[in-house]
């Protein structure tokens, strides 16, 4: 990073549970310049001003309209996100938003649609992109070390952290989808989702949700805010490897199973064979970078390249239309949505 | 147990891979005689002759034919259950059937129904009802300590006994259904089920499973034998407490966790306000017995009582009533089966 | 806190490994003016000026002849602790110095003495004395909830921070040390120690502490910065009950296991009978709370009051005397030392 | 094994706690005949002639004169085992013994020399020196995988089997004396050792015990029938790397973590630097082997070949060398005990 470029003047919108993350790295990276804090609450600009004297305003037409502001970073509640990045976007400001990028797959069209023809650079916080265990894992199942993948499957649960304007389904999952997203390069053809409404009676606590893709794979993810055990935990099982990513493990995050299980003989005739083997299991070492802080630059890096973001709008629109899919599969008790034929609905 | 009574005379049939935990517990137990051993393999023949003195043949109907067997215990593949209970029953025995009783609706009522006209006992090896972590649970939920019941979620995998002749659903899920419905005392309304064939292609290796119940209680069901980890663990999440059934767990395998939340505030103005608590955490001493000496003594006080088993037929057909629900919604696609319609259907 | 009050007036000695957490919370808590920041490092200097902004010198005496200044908050490597304390006290300030106290008792009484005679507070930083969960097992301890005291053991290890100045003895052992003497509050009787100098040859990366309380209480301390595993664990051990404290655990920190063991019968016979009991696990509940600023709190409090604070001098000392006892022992190839004796040769 | 040689026919004395699992060993081993057992219970005796059809006595005499057995497997009461191996010796039988071999180095000497003059084969059961992870481990030691070898230290706690003939260091110890014995392949120069005699007054409930090996490496063990946690954990600590054994792991009971320091630099000008570092962790795939069976299969080959066994009388001795040594120094309140000279005393 040449220091002597002018700095990227960012203005961030939100600054409740998530957002004093960004902004402490936003404050802490160089090549940017925190410039501006927009929350309705006055005691949360008070902090902030505090914490890294930037201006603040609780009028978001001061940092739209203010030319001197080259990004915003969106930090509000799920259902805001569409309007304030549309506004920003009209207002020629690159954006960084939080996921989940929409509450529709339209709106999601448009975000991007938009960033194209405004020519800024469009980024979602899909942040489990950017941790060193998950790019071990995918470099691992990319290299074929698993064999063929045979399915995954992600439990992340947790007491805490009620949302009563979006249910679990939108509120944790995009991290699991993203991570599946990115791990198998490709949209599931159709997905299923069940959930049940414990508190609210309208929103889901917590969320069953199966992406069937193609090849007969299959990605299952358990969310919930109302768990007695913190977890967050994927297996990808392979013919040949086996992984388990454990998020809040002490020692080792990624456990490398040397075990699988194929076939043997001809099927044709009915007469199967199994063949299990049951080796080592390796714990890698991987570094410990904070994800965040490669999120934050990479949105710099991205800026000033002109480069599309790892987590692009596009990327951002995917996970949308998996959730999109899935809240259809749960208002409909379940039923089965084909992603196909989804989005050309949504068209 | 009165020593002078009588012993019940029992033949088993099949001696492979539960076979002999059966045998052992029968021949152990004051009150029975394991007189008689059925199996197809004679190296497996040899081996129980050995242990157990006991007579041993290739051939079934020399143990129905015989006058002086009182009871038949059957611990063959699934698919042969309903054929051999029905042909045990028929001869007057009184039979204990592994899981599942039957791999139909019709098959199973049949089975309920044979056993009523013929006046013997009908016991179902749903073993997990028998043991004393699962006791303690259904206890706690049936003495209202977790408050509302919210929804509850199992896990049962590991790596190995490969199937080919049934698929997760059929041959692991039973256990926990079993669990659920002895702790919830009712039907599910209704069952959806998604699958993946990983080896075979036909036969599914993992399987989840989710059990609507009245009243919105969800309970999911994870079940494959193609898994990195051995897991089997419950978790039961109700208002005011949570607890964790971990049977793999060396150190207490249920955890009550002092953990809560609730509503509060008027839901017609839509505010609500989302009580959360987070207590101690208690891990109870419970003995160790084993369940399957339980199970088999039982069996044999059932018999001499004439008193219904708590495994019956009745509750081995409500097992059964899920699992062919599951297979239904598996077929297609995941579909969500009502159950008041399809026991209709199988009628 | 009043806020009215003027602000204890702060100037820290060392900003090096430690250095910067006490920095931190003495700049955040009310009632306290971080002023002065005092390293022989410039680039310490530029770093704690810029997130404190407080002043900086390299000359400790700038610090020492300022009026202004009230109080020293000492954070140096262990061999200048006393030296350091030395010019503080007789500067007339009120010092707070990290563990240990002093390298030798004679040294750490003197400045007993000297905090006494200049009328000013001395307090050592030995933090786990303000750990909730440390207090939480004092409290059940002095209850009498465990029964006898039977023995009690530690163990702080782990893979990093190895010094060349200091053994593991006098570098980790001060925790553990402080610990027991607050549960057990009393000196022991004796001190023996064996360790193993592996890397450097004369600094032992490997220590075992044995200290012989009264009535046969044992104390054993194991640590290391030399070992493959974090742990930071100990175990005490009742005719009741024994409880575990695992400080680097997820879930609950101490856990009371409601097991013990007792005689029971005639001695003089040499009839014994032993009564064993095995119950619940408890995972009390144990607010979270930083100790850190709970002790920096409480060294301002201290100097506000007047009172002697918890980890006085006299508290320190007595740390020492026990580190100090352990080391003879260490020279000595792990012979006994016996504090009554030791103490009064140190005299 | 050639099943057509003469099985060995073998009489064993004990059968209380351990006893069982050696006879049904022997009982199931090819090549052997358990043909006789002697125990002062006739309540053992009736239960171990239903289980193996073998002779029972309550008079050792009948074993020692009846020609027809040729070997005793020693099952007994430790302080009851060299009186009895020599009366075996003496009547010209081949000895299995459980750990340890005798109570003193005289009476273990005297059990060494009567076997070679009797021309028999005399093994002590140290059962851990055939377990696939012990081997695992020496190997790796053995082959300098962990680079220069600092120190280890092994913890075996439970709450149960509490003794009152034999303090913990006799009766639990032995396993670990022999592991590090294995392991380093030569004897320490000096032990240490502490305890605690909570329940009886006079036998220690824990042990530290410390073995001073040539070279500077220590190895420390702590053993304890009066403990809330069931541990059976040895830590070994090379330059290079590091392993760590856990014995009731349920997922691989060895860790060798690519972790290790090393001193860089030259100590004459005392500058030294310190070169960390911390890579993969490996839990290797072993096999599963019943090692009593190992051990019991030993034994009679090492009958057939006339070869020593692998723990045969000497090292059992050696073994018994520590235990006495550690007892001095427990009896001297933790004094170092150097191994010549007291060998020497105890010629």
């Amino acid at each position: 990073m040449n220091s002597q470029l002018k700095p990227i003047r960012i203005a961030q919108i939100g600054y409740g549970y998530w957002g004093p993350n960004l902004a402490r790295n936003f404050y802490q990276l160089p090549g940017a310049e925190l410039a501006y804090l927009v929350d309705a609450n006055p005691d949360a600009l008070a902090k902030a001003e505090q914490l890294y004297r930037c201006q603040t305003t609780r009028v978001i037409t001061d940092v739209l309209d203010d030319p001197a502001i080259d990004a915003l970073v969106i930090a509000t509640p799920a259902r805001s996100h569409y309007a304030l990045t549309k506004m920003a976007l009209l207002a020629g400001k690159h954006v960084f938003v939080e996921k989940p990028l929409a509450m529709s797959i339209a709106e999601g069209r448009e975000l991007v649609t938009l960033a194209a023809t405004q020519g800024v650079t469009l980024m979602v916080g899909h942040v489990f992109e950017y941790i060193p265990a998950v790019r071990y894992i995918k470099a691992a199942v990319g290299a074929g070390e698993l064999g063929d993948l045979y399915y995954l499957y992600s439990r992340r649960v947790n007491l805490g952290r009620v949302q009563s304007d979006v249910n679990a389904l939108w509120s944790i999952a995009p991290h699991d989808i993203s991570i599946a997203l990115y791990l198998l390069e490709q949209l599931p053809e159709a997905v299923s989702c069940h959930g049940a409404a414990c508190l609210h009676g309208q929103v889901e606590d917590v969320i069953f949700l199966t992406l069937h893709f193609p090849g007969n794979v299959l990605c299952h993810i358990h969310v919930s805010w109302l768990d007695p055990s913190k977890t967050r935990e994927m297996t990808v099982v392979g013919s040949r490897k086996m992984i388990v990513y454990d998020d809040v493990s002490a020692e080792g995050k990624v456990r490398i199973y040397d075990k699988g299980a194929y076939r043997k003989g001809d099927p044709i005739y009915g007469e199967f064979q199994y063949k299990l083997h049951s080796g080592d299991i390796l714990i890698p070492r991987i570094d410990m970078r904070e994800p965040l802080q490669e999120e934050c630059a990479h949105f710099l890096e991205s800026i000033r390249s002109g480069a599309k973001p790892l987590t692009d709008g596009e990327n951002g629109l995917r996970v949308v239309t998996v959730l999109a899919a899935g809240q259809q599969s749960l208002d409909r008790g379940g039923a089965k949505i084909f992603l196909e034929e989804f989005m050309q609905q949504a068209g």
